[in-house]
């Protein structure tokens, strides 16, 4: 029964609509907070407020973007005279403004019904392996998405999948993820026979637990402070599923730990560093505005990956976490640095794509996407889903999945859960990140001897001066060509995996 | 230049002010765990952005309650045909209604920008016994406060400190609180020299330390169960001033910790875990409603107090922690149940009121607001206040605190921060507490047997019933007559003290 109106003031244009996605962050920081509070900190009894003071807030988010009178002021603004920070914020503006205004009221009412009752179904079909029942929600949340794509492919001119793609990687398009992918299932799945053949001969001693709660926190703090997190900024804590929340002026990372094992927890954390170093360093002139925003999924995740697999997998960062380990789980032979760095670059092709090796997770990726793209397009039904998973996990993993729904189709919730589009980034992420040391190594030769000696300050200052403080100044394209020299290059990750897991 | 305009609806103008108090409800919810987070979790230079946050919140509550259509709404909906409990709702929402409302726009900003400072000056000021310094600021925040209580009074017809009171403690004036605090006067600072000279011959052990932190958290934990918290809809955890926080659906204590000492930290989770039983126990028909909040800040104290003091401090439940504490802090001698009842019910007139026992506690209060009265009433000024402390602590307490502002006029930020009219919340509370147990004793007989016995229920589901449940349905007179028989009667209190530390 309320709305609310803005009544602009006879400033610019473009300073109206400023101010207005001002209010929007500082708003935003306190939906943001509960997000997080209710991932890491909220006893469960306090959900159902919680819901209904986060769905009254993405209420009012939602009202102040589709003001009536924004689309005017858009008009305007960008006749107005801006300099080139203005003008790509405006551009920012822009796309936050399409995003919420492209679908009818209706619409995001029904689909977001849908999903949520897919998503709260598939928490006890997914344990049930009852892929039967699960298609049925399905097949709603599937219609429901590609009305959503068919809007955006409107309002965007772009193919309907791509359309939802956009969302989460402007300017990326299935013509050249198709290129990307495609050249990728030409020499992956080959290089991973090649390299578990070359790890079954080595004998690798295998850290012996358990692994104490608190020891690994410590662990994983000692590695956060090698990164350059700031905690005077941030926390680290703990929830059920890791992830990077808060806002970029206070960044909230999770982990979870398994005593039996301290891998997981430990590069889930170097993983959230990555993410959470993105948010700290996002440019602080006009922090809050769309322009500083980080760029992409893609982006985001190239920062992540950077931190887990181009520094946290490298022999010099594992030689300097080496000592942290011994001194918090006690002195073990495997703790012996070069023994430790082949205990965790093992390869072994598995069902779980968020437990994948650095190896194997991009042919997760890929066969999500062929399987997303095709749905979302009208090729295939939801009903398909199940043949074709087994398919392609037994085509790139050699794994078979008949029968398994639990640990095949129905592991992720991201379909249940509407979100088409967005599986890609993971993959583009990696393609960056390693694209992002290949320059790197060319501007500082001796990156590696750094490392090892303890200085990560080379590759953190080129990551924030390129990536970080760059918000979204740049389309994505810019972004990289500027940092790099050249757009997106899918030889570097090549050339990385080969050398890392060959040589 | 946005504001939050609200399109009634056909539906009853009684229906359309609840739907407006239910969605105050939902946003409060975010500010008050950005509030809790803010003293519990969030890093230091986190703050700028979180100040932005909640202040654009403030903005966005206040615009909503101060929306020109609410005084049409409110004589509208006062002649609507209403039940018994919309009628109580409809009043509580115009008290909420008129304390946003009574004040100019500028006063609120003039007091607002007054209060910060000189609450920022006092932090350093305080341990530098700066008062010269501090009063300059005090004096603009007594003329704030003192034009804020004029026009509170002009709009509820009361005394100008009555009126500021009435935020706080509705119903209650000064007129009642003289009777009852000059015959407080009459006896308890002879009671205080008697069980001085009593204690001074007993021979006590004193606990040893050190006390870990985990240890302290332990055994507050399992007071916390005792005292039935609901840890599904709640937590404890750590700040720099304990406080109650939270919502009713999500209350979230705090204590803090001093390892050479766990009384303190001990008593104030209890102390909180009253305060958080009885916002977890608000009505739930009418959650979010004004009727269903804690009816008054005396009648939130009473609950701390009846879980401190009536329960914490009986011998019955120090009998059933001393195991706990014995479990946690090792087997010593000073855990025998009535030696440590000894050493917890220990009488020391101190110089600093949060530290002050059960007995000298209220002295420290009716001193403070003999003061707070006579300044907003103009009797006195801010200048007056250090002699007038002196006179006060000297004439209750005995206690010498000329040249000492640090510990003296200067160790509490109320009045700094323009909070005036609190302070005998303290004391009424107290003043309650004493009289629900008076009224539970004369239904359950064998309270402390069953106490002893470790059956905490039949006192907690008395206040359940008789206070938690209640909300706001009454006002306080009716909520204390309808549960005990008479309203505040003083006896309770002077007998309690007396049973307490003379037999």
């Amino acid at each position: 029964m309320s709305t609310v109106s803005t009544a602009f003031t006879a400033a610019t244009a473009y300073s109206n609509l400023s101010a207005i996605w001002k209010r929007l962050h500082h708003f935003s920081h306190l939906q943001a907070l509960a997000g997080w509070d209710r991932m890491s900190m909220m006893p469960s009894n306090g959900n159902a407020a919680r819901s209904n003071a986060m769905a009254e807030m993405d209420g009012l988010l939602h009202s102040i973007r589709t003001n009536p009178d924004l689309r005017h002021q858009l008009a305007l603004a960008e006749k107005e005279a801006l300099g080139d920070m203005e003008r790509a914020n405006l551009r920012e503006i822009r796309r936050d403004w399409c995003s919420a205004n492209a679908l009818p009221a209706a619409l995001v009412q029904k689909q977001s019904l849908a999903n949520a009752k897919c998503e709260h179904a598939w928490r006890t079909q997914r344990p049930a392996n009852d892929w039967a029942g699960y298609v049925v929600g399905l097949r709603e949340v599937v219609a429901c998405s590609r009305e959503q794509a068919q809007f955006l492919a409107t309002e965007t001119g772009l193919a309907p999948y791509d359309a939802l793609m956009d969302n989460f990687e402007p300017g990326m398009t299935s013509e050249k993820l198709d290129v990307l992918f495609g050249d990728l299932l030409t020499w992956l799945p080959d290089l991973v026979r090649k390299v578990r053949d070359k790890q079954a001969k080595q004998n690798i001693i295998a850290p012996k637990g358990p692994f104490p709660r608190a020891a690994q926190y410590a662990v994983g703090l000692g590695a956060m402070k090698l990164l350059g997190f700031d905690f005077q900024a941030g926390r680290l804590d703990e929830s059920a599923h890791p992830f990077c929340g808060g806002v970029p002026e206070d960044t909230r990372l999770t982990t979870r730990y398994r005593e039996d094992d301290f891998v997981g927890s430990l590069m889930g954390t170097i993983h959230e560093t990555g993410h959470g170093r993105y948010e700290q360093n996002l440019p602080r002139d006009l922090l809050g505005q769309p322009v500083a925003w980080a760029r992409s999924a893609g982006i985001h995740e190239s920062q992540s990956l950077s931190f887990e697999m181009q520094i946290g997998l490298s022999r010099a960062f594992i030689g300097l976490l080496a000592p942290h380990m011994a001194a918090q789980f006690g002195n073990q032979p495997a703790f012996e640095p070069e023994n430790l760095y082949q205990h965790m670059v093992r390869v072994q092709p598995g069902y779980i794509r968020v437990d994948a090796d650095e190896l194997t997770y991009p042919l997760h990726v890929i066969m999500r996407y062929r399987i997303e793209r095709d749905l979302i397009e009208g090729r295939i039904e939801a009903d398909d889903i199940a043949a074709l998973w087994d398919k392609g996990m037994a085509e790139y993993l050699d794994i078979d999945t008949r029968g398994n729904f639990t640990n095949g189709c129905m592991q992720d919730v991201h379909w249940g859960e509407g979100l088409f589009g967005y599986f890609p980034s993971y993959t583009l992420g990696a393609m960056y990140a390693a694209q992002w040391f290949a320059a790197i190594r060319r501007a500082v030769p001796d990156l590696d001897a750094q490392m090892t000696a303890g200085n990560l300050a080379p590759a953190l200052d080129w990551l924030k001066a390129n990536v970080w403080q760059q918000g979204s100044r740049w389309t994505t394209d810019e972004l990289v060509t500027r940092a790099t020299g050249t757009p997106l290059d899918a030889m570097h990750y090549r050339r990385h995996l080969e050398s890392r897991y060959l040589e």
